[in-house]
Parts: C-alpha cells; sequence; structure tokens
C-alpha cells in the first residue's frame, strides 16, 4: 500500500465515522458508565442525583492552530473553553480541567508561560480548577491535549439523542463569525508573508477576530435555561458548522428537521465580511466551525420562554425521520441539508 | 535568546519543575476538588464514601516509545497499563478511559486497528471502558493521550505524603527489567541498522522484553493489600526508577529514608543482561524506568502481613526528614540517593 493510499484511508473515513469504526467493538462492563463515546461527553454515574461528565480535545498545531496569528495566550484559553463548551453541551457545569502538552524545543519557558496564564484566566472565568496533567516534549511543535470533568443533576442531562417530532430546534448567539474571522486572518497572514513590510489589516473587525481567537463557552446559556426552567431535549454545541451538528443531533434522535435560512442568527460584521470574501453568509453559519455557540432542542411548550430570551433564536423544527433533513432557503425550496464541516482528516 | 538557550530552559528545568513552577500560581475554586496538581491522581468529591480519580498521560513518538520495536498493539496495551497503573498508586480501581491521538498520514487504517486492538484487550483485562477520545490528525507521527477515571473509598486513598517516620517503605515485583529490555531493544535494533540481513538476537530474553513491552499495572497488588487490610500510608507506581519515586515521596511527606541495597528485588534475567552492557542492576532499578511496580510505605504493625505477601519486598523505612535520604550499599555504606530517572526534556 502506498502511503497516498494510506492517507486517502482516513481521509475518506472522516473523523467521526474513524471514531465509529475504532470503537464499535468495545463494550462497557462497569455499571457507572451510564454513557460512553458518541455525545458531547461521557456520563458516569455518582449517586442518585448527580453524574460526572468527562470530555476530551485535543489541538494540534498546524492542524487546529496556527501561532502566526493565534498568540499562545489566547490559544490557553480557548483551549479551556472549548472543552468547556462540551460540559455546556450536555447541560451541566464544568469544575476541573486536566492540561497536558507535549512541545518542542522551539518553545521557551516564556511561551509556555503565557500558554498557561490563559489558561489560568479560562479557568477563573469558568470557575474551574486545573487539577493534573502533563508536560512530554514533542519532535515538531505544540499539542494540546485538556480533558474536562463536569457535574449534571441526573434529570437535567442533555444527549445528542432526545429531540422529538415537532420540536423546536433553537440556536444560541450568532453563527459564522469565527470562521469568517479566520479567513480574514489567513488572508493577511498570506499578504503579511507576500510582503512583511505591509502591517495586517485588521482594524474594525474586532469582533469576528475574537470570535475566532477567543470564543466564549455558553455556561450564561445554562444557566438561562435553569432560570427559564426548560431543559433541552437534546443539545451539542457547535464546534463543526451548524450543518453538521444538526444531522449528530438527528442521526441521533433518529428524526428529520426542517432548518429556515432566514431564521439563522448572523452578525452583520459577519454578513459583510462574507460577502467581500463572495461568500454566501449562510455558508459560513451552516458550514464554518468554532462557533461553540449551543444547538438544542426544546418542546413547542417552552417557545415563549425561549423567545423571551435574546440569547436564543428558534430556527426550525424536529420532523419525524421520514421526512427528511432540510434547509428551507430564503425563497422557500426545501434543500437536502449536508455536512460540510470541519473535516481535519 | 537563541534557539539553543530555549531548549536548556525546559531541559534545565525538568518536567516535575516544569509544572510545578507553569500550575503554581494556580488556584482551587471548586469544593469538589480534593486533591489536584502533584500525586499519581487528582481526587474529586462525590459522595461521603467515595472519590473518584482523575490522572492523564501523554505518549509522543519518538520520545516515549520507538514504533521500530514496538508493536502498535502492545502499544495500545501499554497506554492503557501505565494510566491504570496511576489509579492503583492511588489504591484505587480504573473504572473508564478516554483515548485521544493525532496520527500523521504514515499510518494506516489496519495501523490503528491494531492499536485499538491492544488498547481493548487492555481494556478487558483491567475491566475499563473506553467512554471517549478524539482522534485527529498530527503533522508527524503518533501521539497518544490518554486519561483515567478511578475510584476509592476514601478512607483507603494513598497520597504521597502520608509517609511517617518508622513507617516500613514496600515495593512490588522486581526492578530493573523494563530498563534492560529498553537496553536489548535498542542494541538489537542498532545491529538491525548496520545490516538488516542480521535478525534481532532476542532469544531467551522473553522476560525482560515483555516487562519492556507489555508492562502491566499492579491491580492485582490493590486487592491483596485489600485483602491484607492493609492501607499504605504512602504510594507512587514507579514509571521513573525507584530513586526518584523515593524522592517524591520523602518531599510530599516531607520525611528522609534509609534503602538497602541488598533488599532491592531483582530478577536474574534482569541481572545478568545488566552485566553483560557492564551495568551495575542496582543502578537499573534506581534509575531505570517504566516497571510499574508500586513503592508503598506501611505501618510497622503491617510489618508481617506484607512479608507474607510473595509480590512484595520490604527495602527499607522511613525517617526523620533531617535524618536524609541515604541509599546503603552493600558494603554498608549510606549514600545520599539522588533520582536519574528519566528526563523527556
Amino acid at each position: 500500500m502506498t502511503d497516498q493510499n494510506k492517507l486517502r484511508n482516513l481521509e475518506d473515513l472522516g473523523e467521526f465515522a474513524l471514531i465509529d469504526h475504532l470503537t464499535e467493538s468495545f463494550e462497557n462492563r462497569n455499571p457507572t458508565t451510564i454513557y460512553g463515546v458518541g455525545d458531547d461527553a461521557a456520563v458516569i454515574a455518582i449517586s442518585e442525583e448527580e453524574s460526572l461528565l468527562i470530555s476530551t480535545d485535543t489541538l494540534v498545531e498546524g492542524v487546529h492552530f496556527n501561532l502566526m496569528y493565534m498568540p499562545l495566550k489566547h490559544l490557553g484559553y480557548k483551549a479551556v473553553a472549548v472543552n468547556v463548551s462540551d460540559i455546556c453541551a450536555m447541560n451541566g457545569t464544568a469544575e476541573q480541567i486536566t492540561v497536558s502538552i507535549a512541545v518542542s524545543s522551539k518553545f521557551s519557558l516564556e511561551a509556555l508561560e503565557e500558554f498557561y496564564e490563559g489558561i489560568k484566566l479560562a479557568c477563573a472565568h469558568y470557575n474551574v480548577d486545573l487539577i493534573g496533567g502533563d508536560t512530554t516534549s514533542s519532535l515538531s511543535g505544540l499539542m494540546i491535549n485538556i480533558s474536562v470533568v463536569g457535574r449534571a443533576k441526573n434529570d437535567k442531562i442533555a444527549y445528542r439523542s432526545g429531540a422529538k417530532d415537532y420540536d423546536l430546534l433553537v440556536v444560541t448567539g450568532d453563527l459564522g463569525a469565527a470562521y469568517m474571522g479566520l479567513q480574514l486572518l489567513e488572508r493577511e497572514k498570506e499578504v503579511f508573508r507576500a510582503n512583511p513590510n505591509i502591517q495586517p489589516d485588521l482594524d474594525g473587525h474586532d469582533y469576528i477576530i475574537e470570535r475566532q481567537l477567543k470564543p466564549e463557552a455558553r455556561k450564561d446559556v445554562i444557566e438561562f435555561l435553569k432560570e427559564l426552567e426548560v431543559v433541552p431535549t437534546a443539545m451539542i454545541d457547535i464546534s463543526d458548522g451548524l450543518a453538521s451538528e444538526i444531522l449528530h443531533i438527528c442521526k441521533a434522535s433518529k428524526v428529520g428537521c426542517r432548518l429556515y435560512d432566514e431564521k439563522i442568527p448572523i452578525d452583520a460584521k459577519t454578513s459583510m465580511m462574507a460577502l467581500e470574501f463572495n461568500i454566501d453568509p449562510s455558508t459560513c453559519a451552516l458550514n464554518g466551525g468554532e462557533d461553540y455557540e449551543l444547538l438544542f432542542t426544546v418542546k413547542q411548550e417552552d417557545f415563549e420562554k425561549v423567545q423571551s430570551n435574546p440569547h436564543m433564536s428558534v430556527i426550525g423544527h424536529i420532523t419525524d425521520e421520514k421526512d427528511g433533513i432540510y434547509f428551507i432557503d430564503k425563497s422557500g425550496s426545501a434543500i437536502t441539508l449536508r455536512a460540510q464541516g470541519w473535516k481535519h482528516f
């Protein structure tokens, strides 16, 4: 088998199918394992009232981040935020993290201190404790693995699999900004590469750049849901683009869905930058990743509660599985929804 | 600052000092965080009776393992075993793991399947469930991060910090074999490199090679301790060599120690190979790593119970801190014990 073939093997499968394939023959043996592979976090039984939530994420230099425009402090902050986001996506509260890094000799002690400064800020912001980790050398670049431990009441845990016919599809905040921030940073990087005398032109684009470099986990939304007394029937965080996440919920819940283009919340700054790049703003929201907003479903009876919260937008509704998964564009045409989000393979 | 200086910065500090330095200003905010950075595992409160234990380990190709002689199936097994060992070192039971890998395009799907086959075997052997993880691409080689979740009764948890004056120092199994296995594999690799027609000469060395390629976590010892009704006053697993681990216990417990050379358990096969390599067998035990045996301290009154178990050897005793940390050689001379174990930086 040639190297080219090997690469294609993994690329063809994609990350999710690869994990499914590699782990499908594993079986759970411990009664404390409530839920394993396949959701935003695993669920471990600890008492009649509560469960522990565990999730883990790996970030690889050159694959998930580029240190040319990502300051190490922001990277540390973001690495924690994306893990906290996984716990939010289960309707839980993050409490502890472990941070493991493998780092090549090109990094100075000062660089690592800056990275940990970002981690510390995020720990303070999300009220999370650093409880362990590992620091080792790597042969090339920086690799980060964070595991997060959270907690949730057993009757409040939101899996991907609980969406039911007629439930409303809700998203928080606005979408596509992190993706446009990345496009802008990539463009200015190329300009700088071509001519290092030209300074990056990032003026007036703080919002989309911050959405890329310093995303926040929607811990506030978990608080809002608690105050509103709404328990999502299903939930996931948007790391790979809206389309991909909707498909995850539909697959896990064995339901269909109708998503309305005109309802997707997109900030004006995102739209403007998208048009400058000749990209349809909806495409940024559907396929751009790293917004770390929450996508969830609620029962129809919760409509008014959700509607009353300025951070939540109803963008569609769940249907029977046989009715398919459709994107309804602004002209009213129904288009089969496909994932074209991030594939790191 | 030159690259050379940067490297020296991290190298000079060493892994443990680096983690201490980077995490010293972090504070814990959650009452559920019982113990954070600094032991074999972190401890999280879950009930009046029990705690959860969390540990994480990163293995980097070219730093922690060499695929030239480490089959991927063994690597998968070992990656789980070393994590389970961290839970054993707290006197707990491992129940769940997450496995994250970053893998370059040189690996085929078949290679990953083999790796996961090893993980599956270890999960079955240690009764551990795979509950999550992450599969992503890397720019070079294979990097593995495993986090493990365990459980222990609150009154049975063994920290590094509980050793008291007059306690006995106990080690399980025998030491130095994994290090001699590595030396043998490295030698045969060089022979093979010099002349690929010469087959590796590993005949009769199964024991030390298996100790290197397929170490086991001493889950059985945790069972023995339970049966004997012995709770170690302090415990650690031997990943970096006996000397380094004794120093960890003494530092954390603020005690001194006397370790007797003649009491250190070393298998005859290890000694023979050490002599072939012109290495003092005791040096293998003191400074060779990856034995994954357990080192612990018990009260004097538990001497007979420990003595009755064939897997446990009393190798010394704890003293007052001001009496220092000494290695008593076979001639009776006391030598200050120093760590010369693994430093990956």
